[in-house]
């Protein structure tokens, strides 16, 4: 496997938010794969999901184990074909993977910002990932793609910058939060706004359990104990879904801030397209964007329906768009697992844009 | 309104537990409705859900403005008709409401029992809801009726007691919580064992999002804003939802022990009759009562085609069994609201057992 250096790139000119506020500098740490053809013109954006960051693919070079979040997407050979294509992942700002976040210092005051951050939008991301695209010589991408928030961002870079995407691929997303996905945001963050350390576990769990499907929890865990034959009949750890997730929630305290949690799970909350441009349709008008658009059938976080809504739009704007509905039972996890239909989909239709 | 009073019932012999422990003296708070008849053959049992109490119906004699949970269903004229039959509501053990719990004294030691309390089961409820009934003079009860919890102890009773009921409505509910649905309990758990006084409302707030169907969610709340026409862009409450949750959450802490949700609901994830008895057909197979099962078509939490599972049993078994599938956008909450279905089939149902 090829290896990849993490790199940074820092912006000192402040970023208008959409909250009104400022922010800068602002730092974004990426990293790219393959390499940048002479016309500029294979460039593809992986935007990431929640909890992900700039270490999509390939061996990290200072740390061997350190996997890439999208390695079975990303490399020679694969759907996203590093020998062809030329692939940049950014950690998301708002992040604590190398990008400015509220657990970044701030040079007004030499501390961290923690909740004085401000209050950051998928629209703020990508306008901090422009930054980056103008750095790297990139005036437009070939493709966006992007899962679950990675969709998102890869939506609204179609939407506000038009004519800098040739292609969209938002995976097992949405144009906004159901009532129910946003409540269960709700939930972690108050968890975590009650007490950040022990809080940030308990909307971990709550993050796994919407992640995966019912019919998945069944499949991984049923009701089986865990090493045990019968009922423990005390409060120790019964389940193997109860280990699990406890596992879950009490290994992502080790690698993630709690105001990070908080402060892009808010962004997610206010991703609300039809919102912000009157309806789905004024939101789509201008994009010049090529669509494929992808959703699992036991996703029920951010379920088919819709994505079959952004689709619809999209053709009755008559814009070009193609939808692939996976069938899987692994719920909205899917999308980083083997999704053989998307990946095989996926290079015809990068062909096809040349 | 007709009132009523709580009255309370003392077993002095302890009360072997499931777990192989012993519980006792035990205390049972409980209510009655109506008038028992000579022979003793009106008598029917109400169970109550997870947060609920002794006071299913009729003006609280203390505290008018305290109002009953299943008003819609108990009283004269309704469809448990306290013109003819005699209801009993009583506390679970493990309770907060008057019944032996955590929050009880221990009379060994002069203190509360906390987390020294016995692990109970739904069995061991039962088992204490027996004595009560020997108590009231009822050999056998003409039905047993409950949703979510309350149907957990209504199988129960038909199991355990096969002689003592003469029919058993299960509604809303499951032989064994799904592995998703475990998960949601186990979050909640965690969140008490962390902070009691901070994680039971977090807790109430993953169980109301449980209770609702995300259509309901949509169709009371979906994503409109508290108060305001745009996002706060701060951690203030922004949407309805967040408001209700938050609410819900907080008054909970009012009325409700943190350790008798933890005991309750450690209850309900223990329940699996599959488990206990082998299989459902051995569970079901030494049960005299004539089944109404019904469910909820939009109930995710305890889905429709988990009573199905417990009709398919009896049917197996050749066991009087009817199946009623109300089809209502409400989720699991249905079943405390307006089930005018259920409601016209009991009153027949009732006398199809004269």
């Amino acid at each position: 496997m090829p290896t990849v250096a993490s790199l940074a790139f820092t912006s000192v000119e402040p970023l208008s938010l959409e909250s009104g506020q400022t922010l800068g500098p602002i730092t974004l740490a990426y990293e790219t794969y393959g390499s940048l053809n002479a016309s500029h013109s294979n460039a593809i954006l992986v935007c990431h999901a929640l909890s992900g960051d700039a270490h999509a693919a390939f061996q990290h070079e200072t740390d061997p184990t350190y996997m890439g979040w999208w390695d079975s997407f990303i490399g020679p050979g694969k759907a996203l074909d590093t020998d062809h294509y030329y692939i940049i992942c950014s950690n998301v700002i708002g992040g604590c993977k190398g990008s400015t976040g509220p657990a970044s210092i701030n040079p007004a005051t030499g501390t961290a910002y923690g909740t004085t951050f401000p209050i950051i939008t998928i629209s703020d991301m990508v306008k901090a990932q422009k930054r980056l695209m103008d750095h790297l010589g990139i005036s437009q991408l070939l493709m966006v793609i992007g899962g679950s928030m990675g969709g998102m961002q890869a939506m609204t870079w179609a939407i506000d910058f038009p004519d800098s995407v040739r292609s969209c691929v938002p995976i097992a997303t949405t144009s906004k939060l159901s009532p129910q996905a946003l409540a269960f945001d709700i939930v972690g963050q108050n968890a975590i706004m009650t007490n950040p350390e022990k809080g940030l576990p308990l909307a971990r769990m709550i993050g796994h359990i919407t992640y995966l499907s019912n019919e998945s929890m069944a499949l991984k865990f049923g009701r089986k104990l865990q090493e045990k034959t019968d009922y423990s009949y005390d409060f120790s750890t019964d389940f193997q879904i109860e280990s699990y997730l406890k596992y879950q929630g009490e290994k992502f305290v080790d690698r993630f801030d709690a105001n990070s949690y908080l402060y892009i799970t808010k962004a997610i909350d206010y991703f609300d397209l039809s919102k912000k441009h009157g309806s789905l349709e004024q939101a789509f008008a201008h994009t010049q964007a090529k669509f494929l658009v992808s959703a699992i059938s036991s996703d029920w976080l951010y379920q088919p329906h819709e994505s079959r809504e952004i689709v619809h739009a999209l053709m009755r704007l008559n814009k070009p768009v193609t939808y692939i509905e996976l069938d899987s039972p692994y719920g909205h996890d899917a999308f980083l697992m083997d999704n053989d239909k998307l990946a095989q989909a996926i290079p015809p239709f990068l062909e096809s844009l040349q």
